[in-house]
């Protein structure tokens, strides 16, 4: 089940081939951008879907005049080999997903291997279009290493695309049937709408200590005994999502007002009321497609 | 076990609060700079020590003027509370650690929980050292939030740390007596120094997605059944290194000679050699303030 569960979470699966040693040999990059190569089509970030709800591809020949081009890595779905690109669009979007309504239908909709290649694509061509300067000098920049690097020709610097560590967390109390849940609804979500504590991780930390600072801060709660449970890659814009179960050594709950509305403890039986979405579920489940979810589903078939 | 090593790995355990309330509320954070706060000394990212080998604090009347400031937490460590800052030195060092030589005397000589003060506080004014300008837009950029945020006074633009994540991997086959670990050697490193594979975490995979497809680019080898066992924060000059465990599919390697001079299968006896460093040790085991050691003792131990 866990091979399973880490197999099909949403964003994960990609079909392509990263086929890193091309990004590093322009010549043979160079090579690839022929009449074959695959260009992914966007609208901004927001991906082309054909009838049947797979994304489109054009060709090199679709770019704009002095588009930035990445290499997303090479297809061989078909049993040919196609070089796979995308464009930098003129602006990026670092809102987070819940700001982008079009991207839920499209995160339903999408089949799963399709959703991972334009997750990957959409960090990377959003990171290119919020980076377009050095950070150390302030000089425009330019890709470098099929995308994968961005070069400053005045200080030298070379930056890369992020992937922002974000800790997810089961954080329970009690045990057997009395195990509960402690949840959290975030600044401006709906009424009902619970979800997982989550944060990034800092510099100068473990894995298991953002969490139990995270816990600490956002609900005053002691966290002890994290454990690792599954991860996620999350586009929007470009996280990485740990998420971990950690053991609660009490109940009560200290607000942190600036980042929660609410917070509230949950039994199993709610939890999984609110998965099955019946109609006297206490709290709104965060959506099928976020690690929220899955790790709610671990957690009620413990 | 597991929890005395996840305590006891180089750079975790730091002794402050990191007390983030107090970084978005600037009257507040301004009340703690007052003549008991405390700055640590820094030649440029090099700790000062005091005969003792421990960490040496001014107060922030030894801050240059115009010094870029960051606040690392509060120490409750002498039953006071002291607000804990430092200075943001002219200039960055991404190299990596072997560059420094400097630091390895430093690592092991610092008491834990004080190398790990020093690596947050490193990894937060190296940051800023080398983002004094907006990515977005070029303009020059100013600390905010006691200097866990950057903020473009031109685009608007909010720049956070970072924090890379990146994947270190122990790859065995074999079962029992015979099972067999893949190390490799790398670029510029002495003859004889092997460690784990490691790379970083991209955008558009999981963990176990980005381990797999390091070792297959590293090595030729498939890796399955990927299982996280701990992580540490390591200062140069960011990143969240993840240890995990897989499974070899076959042991015949590929090398990626752009990546690696040498990679090889050592058994459990050689393994166990080169941690007790014996005369006939087959190769140099990572000192122990990497992960990569706790690994090998981990995985001895299984």
């Amino acid at each position: 089940m866990a091979e399973l569960r880490k197999a099909s979470i949403a964003f994960s699966g990609s079909p392509l081939d990263r086929a890193d040693n091309l990004r590093a040999d322009p010549d043979a990059l160079s090579a690839r951008m022929d009449w074959k190569a695959r260009l992914l089509l966007l609208d901004g970030l927001t991906p082309a879907l054909d009838s049947a709800g797979m994304l489109v591809w054009g060709t090199l020949a679709d770019a704009p005049d002095n588009a930035e081009l990445v290499f997303l890595g090479l297809d061989r779905s078909d049993g040919g080999e196609k070089a796979c690109f995308a464009c930098v669009p003129p602006e990026g979007d670092a809102r987070p997903r819940m700001a982008n309504p079009d991207l839920w239908a499209i995160m339903t909709s999408l089949a799963p291997d399709q959703l991972a290649l334009y997750g990957g694509a959409r960090s990377l061509v959003d990171w290119h279009a919020r980076h377009r300067f050095c950070a150390q000098c302030g000089h425009s920049t330019r890709p470098a290493k099929g995308g994968w690097q961005r070069s400053c020709e005045n200080c030298g610097a070379e930056h890369f695309p992020r992937t922002d560590p974000v800790t997810i967390m089961l954080v329970e109390h009690g045990q057997g049937d009395d195990r509960r849940l402690l949840l959290g609804r975030g600044l401006g979500w709906p009424e009902g709408a619970f979800s997982a504590l989550a944060g990034f991780v800092e510099p100068g930390e473990t894995i298991e200590e953002g969490v139990a600072r995270e816990v600490l801060e956002e609900t005053g709660v002691v966290v002890r005994d994290v454990h690792y449970i599954l991860s996620q890659p999350w586009p929007f814009p470009s996280q990485l999502m740990i998420g971990c179960v950690g053991t609660a050594q009490g109940t009560e709950i200290t607000l942190d007002e600036t980042e929660l509305v609410e917070a509230r403890w949950f039994t199993m039986e709610e939890v999984q009321a609110s998965l099955d979405c019946t109609p006297d579920a206490p709290m709104r489940c965060p959506p099928p497609h976020t690690i929220a979810h899955h790790l709610f589903q671990w957690w009620v078939a413990q």
